[in-house]
């Protein structure tokens, strides 16, 4: 059990997992969970929480992704085994607020459970491209749904240097 | 000191604040640096953390938003004496994930201070009529800058009971 300023300090986005190697189920689902109880703006948490929980597919999701957006042959999740889709009701005004809440939240319990993860924006971008949605479809994610965000979820392969803040970003008024 | 995800259930939306009484100053000071530690699109962090750290300050806000909106006298943004106004630089595509992010460490930290904490939504709406603007120019927000949203901050006059989570928001995919 770390301090809460510790764990939100030593978060990292962790760009090397360990190839195939499945995080413990429990450590996943106490993830998501932390993610449902985000907050959401009028309460209305039109949201869903899709876990890829398998390596194959996750990998899957990568390569039609990559595909959509000329990402290259390279392009997998940093070969991360499990990704947590965030999707909201489309046409939603707090959908990105809320679904970006609910993504810190995991972000922060995979860093407290010893875990990496990696904030993955592209699917956004792509979540309507027929292959990609068939994929997201299969993989749970409601068919009236925009993909927010997804949480790549693993075992740390390689450690991420502290990125340094930048500076004169908080200002005070007395 | 608390486990993250006791942190993560017991926040609540405070809604009632204690008029008036300003949190500690450092208790501010490490809210607002759990914000700066949030991760950020690209690693940009092309945000600004706008304390308001004066209970008339906050209501004057709070008036010229309401003026803007439409919300009527009594719209004050609950008594809260502290908004840590979220800005981020105008048309960044990941502006409202990163601010988001950022945000809920916030709310977050507010929580295991024991300090109570609201997301405040409406001042993006509105941050760009005139009145608005310049109280947010005179407060620390850059003009190039959008709001992504505020953090009212304060003691707690009343605690919010725990809103039920929404029903099958997650689905596991092997």
């Amino acid at each position: 059990m770390s301090n809460l300023m510790d764990i939100i300090k030593n978060r990292r986005s962790t760009r090397a997992f360990v190839e195939g190697k499945l995080p413990e189920r429990e450590k996943i689902e106490k993830i998501v969970e932390a993610a449902t109880w985000a907050p959401t703006g009028m309460g209305k948490q039109l949201w869903h929480f899709s876990v890829v929980y398998n390596a194959e597919k996750s990998l899957q999701l990568a390569k039609a992704v990559s595909k959509a957006l000329n990402r290259g042959e390279d392009y997998n999740f940093y070969n991360s085994p499990v990704q947590i889709i965030v999707s909201y009701k489309r046409d939603e005004k707090h959908a990105f607020l809320d679904g970006s809440a609910a993504m810190q939240n995991m972000l922060l319990m995979a860093e407290d459970l010893g875990r990496g993860s990696c904030w993955i924006n592209q699917i956004r971008d792509c979540c309507d491209e027929p292959e990609v949605r068939e994929l997201l479809t299969s993989y749970g994610v409601p068919k009236d749904h925009i993909v927010i965000c997804s949480a790549a979820i693993g075992y740390i392969e390689k450690e991420t240097p502290a990125k340094p803040r930048m500076e004169n970003t908080v200002s005070f008024n007395d």
